[in-house]
């Protein structure tokens, strides 16, 4: 059995023209305008095929194919629709697909199955506002105290679940009971090159890395920047250039299976003619296990302290979103592995640094994930680029393995 | 015959109110509601005592006691009632209650004299828009082409100018004869230690350094903040910050004379998990002579290419507004020399390392400047502070040299 490859790609290119750049990429960010017209055509696409569309209380959309018996659980299988800013076409949007093209084909198949299946596109997977919103909420791990201060801002979270037409409070009830869940699949592309430097098709994920989020302020103090003696300023540009360029040294000698980025500093007031008073910088860091995260984090926050005194600076940090490093299910693994051989196409085994809602469903139910190769290793950006015969690969992978779990099913319920 | 004192002081509180922050300084960028208000204040306040009032196509706004010859040439005394955002609440308005001062004074003892006398409030002294833009437009200094790319951006500059009633091409038609100017006085705060180190009273100023703006943009290219390994990156931030701190190094050791400041970075596209594509990065530089302002720019520049080579980035520089270095004139000096030792205060003379409006002036008549110390240097910031005696020794001296500058002009009309 395989999925519809002409459907897939008409999907596709309908979906990529929703928030679409002059770039070649689309601009997505979770509860901004394309971002609700991608999610309103999900359901458009999902009715018109005979399929029920549910959306819960934390706005994730699903397209759902009930099975007879209503006691039964539910295998999700999805990915997201939102995107970074001026992000791709590929991240999240061909899980969502895929997903949603593996219910299509097993409708058009007639075979009826032991679970429900459930093609999920997650709210917020990128970050706009908190990160993996809806999968946490779906599986209970997000708790009120992380959204006092969201990533995004407070004010930015309020006004945005306004516009979706959810509230804080009610993102809580979107939580499932974990006996509810049979498992999760997803299907996502690299964001990398080590696939393609394997020559490999499917990557099966073996775990996800952490990543933590901060805004490390260094506080100096606003001065004429002409007048005031150059031996005598307090400013806050120095300390915040000084940590930028040093974390990177770090990371890249002591720390090499991490990473770090600083994607932003804000300057207050932010004038030509005024010696910077603060700068808010904005920092993220990965690693792949509980120790090696901890120890990143205190070295990290020395660091800083340590440019900010050089320059005479105070320094705060506020930490804004944490995602525990997370092993996914080695069953699911062997399943995707079978899948794979079956079809034809190399798999190798890789962990991701990159962040998924899968690390969410891990912490609840098996959950196992794939990916499909990048172009150049490109993503977060318009020229990301995945081939389409890996995208068919990825989505029929992704059949096969829900196709198989029926056995081990039926098997585990015997 | 001295300024009344009280009168200067009522001026200076009922003025301090408007655009006041919390922090004690005043928050009046040009053409900001503040802004507008505190001059709509100083209109009012003119009129009341009797004065004419006068707004010029540049939105300059004057104060103006006319003599009885019409074709006499005026004295122009003055300064500026914008602040940088978040300013102090002394740096200009001083020297427009200083000038406005005088005038009241001289009409309060019946003086005639044998040129108009003029306070003028200069339209964005600080640079919001353009910089020093109301007496460029009013000195003639200001072309068309400067306007392509103010520092504060065009689309700014545009609504800021329709915000006050002005026009693009109006502003040309502020320019006056040469001829019809008699010459130009200002007070300002010094913005620096050097008065209170000397423990002088009045600093009268020799020249006014040179001041270049300009925007450098640091390409780079987005990549996933997770997936791309740190050595494949080309993440703008590196360049960037790498340039302000060899920026400040380079200046410190080659150009003692000089200083630079890296006011803001704005990144693109600015999100915690994108690898920078690109930083624009606030500079501003200033020299005392026209040798070093070329050389300083030249090593920069040459700084800013080598350290976006360093990070496989690429430079872009975008020039915004430049103010060549100043020569005040010495007849002027001396006259304010004279008029300090008659009222038996203590001057030295000193360069400015901050841009003023007399350095518009001085291109097309005498043009002098003094100084009132700064309580420990700062300003540009609400810690900006100059003591009550300070400020009546300012308006004092200026209304000697107005005087003085009769008799000058009588002889030189004998």
């Amino acid at each position: 059995m395989r999925i519809n490859d002409d459907r897939l790609k008409n999907n596709f290119e309908a979906l990529s023209q929703i928030g679409a750049t002059t770039e070649g990429g689309v601009h997505r960010p979770t509860f901004s305008p394309a971002h609700l017209e991608a999610r309103a055509w999900f359901r458009e696409r999902s009715e018109s095929a005979g399929l029920d569309f549910q959306i819960d209380n934390a706005g994730n959309h699903s397209a759902v194919m009930l099975c007879a018996n209503s006691d039964a659980p539910t295998l999700l299988l999805g990915s997201h629709l939102d995107s970074v800013p001026n992000g791709g076409r590929f991240d999240g949007a061909i899980g969502v697909l895929s997903a949603f093209e593996v219910l299509l084909t097993i409708k058009d198949e007639g075979i009826k199955l032991p679970f429900h299946l459930e093609a999920i596109d997650f709210t917020d997977e990128e970050g706009t506002l908190h990160g993996l919103l809806g999968s946490e909420a779906l599986t209970g791990i997000l708790k009120s105290e992380d959204l006092i201060s969201p990533r995004g801002g407070r004010e930015q979270f309020l006004s945005g679940l306004a516009e979706a037409g959810l509230t804080e409070e009610g993102l809580f009830s979107a939580q499932r009971s974990p006996i509810s869940l049979a498992g999760y699949l997803e299907v996502h592309i690299e964001q990398g090159n080590r696939l393609t430097n394997a020559q490999a098709d499917i990557g099966i994920v073996t775990s996800i890395v952490g990543i933590n989020s901060c805004t490390l302020t260094f506080i100096g103090r606003a001065d004429h920047a002409g007048t005031t003696p150059m031996d005598e300023r307090l400013d806050a540009s120095l300390g915040a250039s000084a940590f930028t360029l040093a974390a990177r040294k770090l990371v890249m000698r002591d720390f090499p299976d991490c990473v770090v980025n600083v994607g932003a500093m804000d300057f207050e007031p932010g004038a030509f003619n005024i010696v910077p008073a603060g700068v808010d910088l904005s920092l993220e860091f990965r690693a792949p296990d509980d120790g090696t995260f901890e120890h990143l984090k205190i070295s990290l926050l020395a660091l800083a302290e340590a440019e900010a005194h050089r320059y005479g600076l105070s320094l705060k940090a506020k930490f804004l979103g944490k995602h525990e490093p997370a092993p996914l299910d080695p069953d699911i693994q062997e399943v995707f592995k079978q899948a794979a051989e079956s079809l034809d196409v190399k798999a190798i085994s890789l962990a991701s640094f990159a962040g998924h809602d899968a690390q969410s469903l891990a912490r609840v139910c098996p959950a196992g994930m794939i990916f499909i190769p990048s172009v150049g290793g490109s993503s977060h950006s318009p020229r990301e680029f995945t081939e389409w015969d890996d995208c068919v690969n990825g989505a029929n992978v992704l059949l096969q393995a829900a196709l198989n779990l029926v056995n081990s099913y039926l098997s585990i319920q015997d």
